[in-house]
């Protein structure tokens, strides 16, 4: 290891002291990058909006990346927020991703449109107390319970839209996790989580009567990252897309059997169970990267948004229920990212900008999972059969008494 | 539900069968958009490169996403391929990112830089085959095995950068999961892998004797998804990233000591492990998004990337020794959106576009991950010590055997 | 396969329709087993219990297993119901083990003894209801938690000792799976679980004024499996066993240092949550399994009771704390095994048999594994040792600076 | 705490220098505890065996639990070891777990039986090195695999049954974790696989020119654990079950369609998912440890044994292919306690006693437990009727459309 003293002189990365969201300030943040590491920033440097407006949004700004955006659609949605026809900005740099999920679009909207609902709503901070021993936990997770009314006070007295729920309890050795529960607006609410969680947290330490000390996160949350505990107990929004497909309307459009569907699914399934996968369907996260990249949303928590538990049946009729759950979508209407130019232009495409709007806004990205799914399982079951198709130089009867 | 002849007629979205990819065409569509949603997009439509670049890219364009960057940095890595003091463009919405791994990287290099070293590299692509029982799935394994060599030829025939190294497998009942692993050059290489999985998979069902058929992913890969296979058996690059936290640097910049560092650590690998989490560190997703965003990298490979597992140990001089293991970071500097303006241009702030990067860049995803981790653990101790000076006037004094 | 017609005769095993319970009918049975597979059940057949003890015990009985049991011990307990100094008896055909946990007892007992908890107490039936679609669920979860008067009524009426405390819900597509939680009293408790959960149920579908099935168990209780759910949730007792392990005291009868024993609780850790375990503690189901069988407990219930949370500290004191929670321990002193003679009577040597005994019961489990982790870590870290020893012939330096 | 010089005397359990395994040792160490804490040991002091038996098998011998058999079956088996109809031995307190397995026993029979296939076969130990950094680490890996060939000489010398036959590597940071892969004859084989390892590990310690530490366990193997790892890679035997259940046996038998068997299947899977459970099926455990404690093998090893992954499909004829893959199934008909009396006797009814039997014993396991699958899965459903019956007086019409 290099000591401290030995480092040579590094170069910071010029900031102003007055106003560092400035045109000027940007430009020259790009210069000494140039200098520094040979790259033009030419393209970088060319946005349409004001710097003025990024405070709370970024800092060291040099510029923006430029993300292609495409419009897929139109998509029929039968929400209790979300109702009628939708067209899907979505910001990606993979070819066919847009295809793909139009196609699926396509496939279920002519099927009646997907149905949406928000089931469950709950933004967390998950704070950890470490207490002497099991029994001082233990009587501490007593105190808690007893003490709600005063703790939600605390917690909600900090904030104009969070609402603290409850507060759920694990314990383990002389530790108390505490999760506690907020409704938090049309924001995504991470932030106004963790202020009011902080408060409460404060609270409880000056009012309790045994030592106590907690760290605002126990890594239980959990923030920016997938667990199972965020896949059983919600986090954000828990959203449920359920389509009846039927099964004229799949062969038309994508040439594959419903009981052929269903039977790929068995295999499916159990190859995410083999596996340990946070989502049983197929690739929710592709959707939900580029709507997040487009409408504002903060790609990081991609990482608790795409898991998913798809749950299908065949129907006595021959059509195909197929629903998805997404039981930890983080999104917002309002905040982060949401009200820059050109994410606040492709949150009005869909209707959805500014307060009262994030159901309506979960409701469409599950919409848009499913109809993703139907697609891409569409796609892996032609392939087979085109397959086929070309080789034997005929239709290919339908399996039977596979396994 | 309604019936698909009551649909009433949906406004598609333009495209032109001659060339789909002209600022003409992106207007026309932005028209059609403006009409139907009555949302302008007048800053989605502001671009700085020519549409005819995009194909590969994107369908139904219609503009761009102007994601905020600021750069980081300098850090410093002391990787095999990735050498010297690093300025990180970060593109993102979020507010204090940049501010919070920028004081991560700052005391990084201050403690002499990061260490890195790619210690694993595999794409896969693994489809399932279906046979009649167990004991022909068995049987069906060897074969695959025994002709492997048979199997690489067709794959790697159908790239000029994948390789197949090998093929490992699973059993489930009449089922075989087989799991090929490429590697893919300094692309990402999922098509690549696709590609020539299905080259193989092909020529093998028309080379085993037995009756076989497949699907070409059985959902084990898993592409988009966080697994625990892809923990245990690595997707993409696995890397490693090391420092060794001078207790006095620490103190100077973060105002911690290291032993309190430690003990924490114990509370937050104990919370990821109740939590069933995908990572016993902190936020490895906030650095890779807004990275990944910047250079073009697929942000729905966030689901995989953000995958880790943190070690670290108090050593005897004080000190801390901190790694985190990213096992399934997908990454590439050729192809996908890497090409585009700002993405390639971001690319070479790092000296990363183009051939024979790709591990250097994924040396660098790991090493601005392990700065933000140290931030956001000192943030974390910090805000607890903040509080405690503010309403006691003065220094707590060291923790005494807690628990 | 064989038609059903062609099977040949299958000897049936003999039963007696007047009295099943008797020595003679189970000789008769030992008879057949002789004639139809040569081997002699002489061994089988000794037993010194009247058969008419056994119904609701087992059924066609033909005689015992003989599993060896052994003493170990005493181990010193402070805990809320158990208090003092106990004999263990394990019932094993494993060599060593006895002799194993005897070191740790030893070792935890001269250190002051286990500190044992009983944090949660909680048996589960978790029935899923299937309604016509996600909203209907969620509909239908809302009037589950305005009803839960009615419906706790109704559990509460077919139980003596079982209590309906709260109904947890968790919602996926159309599925309302309910995770009714109850006590016990002093019986593992899943038969009154189930009976119970089956009159609410029955009860909800006839009062419930829309369509809707159910199943008795929709797999997340999840009876005789380990799953994540429980050990975040408890099943049966969530017991913690702590014991701060002085460093002198380890010197003198494992000799190693706690310094050494912390720093390999690292490694350990990480493997853990590598591996994806169900225990990041050494093995819990040793000692469990071993006491289960001797004391009449059901050792399906290994699946779930063996998971664990290891959590420790090294204190500034040179000591080292060590945490052992069992999330999910599932066991009883009424019911079950617990009447018939050998199992009563190891019961009886723990003062543990019969009504307001069950956690100190479940006390002593904890206490029990906590004793096998420490006797299991010195070996292994001894055996490094020791080799070391022989091989070099001296005292190895104590490690310096180790990752 | 109470010091350690505090601690009252503590009787300890007698123990004999010259010959420990003898009746009076036993009943010595019973009067012991009579003494000491009140209870006769009356019936725990009967068997029927010389306790000289035992060495090798327990200390501290006291006696035995009496643990009642019942006989189930007989079972159809066509597996490749195991052929024919088998009568099984099922040690259990459970009343009903007998009745139970013998009516899926019949379905299964009188279905053509089961089909069998052990399809992989793997003991491990898996130690831990842990080198300087991740670089050291990763050469020291290659290193291993070159010398691949040394290891295993010095592995396979220890054992005349034990072979190794492979070695995974896991990186993680500074540590490699290497899993060790055995067949091990016809024993379970942890012993002979962590004794073979060891001097494995010894070998690359002293030949390795770099500094190296190890310990012989890094907690991924996982002994006496549920792990994911397992279910993937398997630990002991991977064993199938298959039947194909016959629509009209289906109807006659247990009085349910198969129709609606994969109809609930879809929720029972979604549960699974849902729970993160260890075993998508229904109730493994219980046969597994019934057939465990009557035939000798060691209970503790339900923890891994339970893990099950459960396929099945509808087939066009109306006939449901079921299958059930026990992933980590460990069991041994040499060695443990397979060779005490009454456990003898119960291999042998089995005619599974001694070495060359262990796939034959593992493919009865599966068998076993997929016929108890079959009867819960028919309890289940049956129950739901039974009471519809009961309350509506009359049959439920077949469920249309559901979801």
């Amino acid at each position: 290891m290099i000591s401290r003293e030995t480092i040579p002189d590094r170069i910071p990365v010029p900031r102003s002291k007055e106003n560092d969201y400035t045109p000027e300030m940007a430009a020259k943040r790009r210069e000494v990058i140039r200098d520094q590491t040979g790259a033009s920033l030419s393209h970088v440097g060319q946005y349409s909006f004001d710097p003025g407006i990024l405070p709370g949004n970024i800092e060291n700004f040099v510029g923006v990346a430029q993300v292609p955006i495409g419009v897929a659609g139109p998509l029929r949605i039968n929400g209790e927020d979300a109702k009628g026809d939708f067209y899907i900005p979505l910001a990606t740099t993979e070819g066919t991703l847009i295809a793909s999920y139009n196609r699926g679009m396509r496939l279920v909207s002519e099927c009646g449109g997907v149905k949406t609902t928000v089931v469950e709503d709950s933004m967390q901070r998950a704070p950890v107390f470490i207490l002497s021993d099991a029994r001082a936990a233990r009587e501490f997770g007593r105190w808690v319970d007893e003490n709600f009314a005063w703790i939600k006070a605390q917690a909600d007295a900090t904030t104009g839209h969070g609402r603290l729920h409850n507060i759920q309890q694990f314990a383990v050795g002389p530790l108390r996790y505490l999760r506690f529960n907020y409704t938090t607006g049309d924001a995504a609410g991470q932030n106004m989580a963790g202020k009011a969680t902080h408060a409460a947290c404060e609270w409880i330490r000056n009012n309790y009567s045994g030592k106590v000390r907690y760290f605002l996160s126990g890594n239980i949350d959990t923030d920016k990252k997938h667990s199972h505990l965020n896949t059983l107990l919600t986090r954000g929004k828990r959203v449920v897309a359920e389509v009846v497909i039927q099964r004229q309307v799949l062969q038309d459009i994508m040439h594959i059997d419903t009981k052929h569907l269903y039977w790929t699914r068995q295999v499916q399934m159990t190859g995410a169970f083999l596996a340990g996968s946070a989502n049983n369907g197929a690739h929710a996260a592709n959707g939900l990267a580029a709507l997040f990249i487009a409408t504002g949303q903060d790609a990081a928590n991609i990482a608790e948004s795409h898991a998913a538990i798809t749950y299908s049946q065949y129907l006595e009729d021959g059509n195909f229920y197929w629903s998805i759950t997404l039981p930890s979508l983080i999104v917002g209407t309002c905040g982060g990212g949401t009200g820059l130019p050109t994410q606040k232009q492709c949150l009005e495409m869909l209707g959805c900008h500014g307060p009262g709007k994030v159901k309506k806004f979960a409701e469409i990205c599950a919409a848009v999972v499913l109809a993703g799914e139907t697609s891409l399982a569409a796609a892996m079951l032609n392939g087979d059969w085109v397959v086929a198709h070309e080789k034997m130089g005929r239709n290919r009867p339908e399996p039977k008494s596979e396994v």
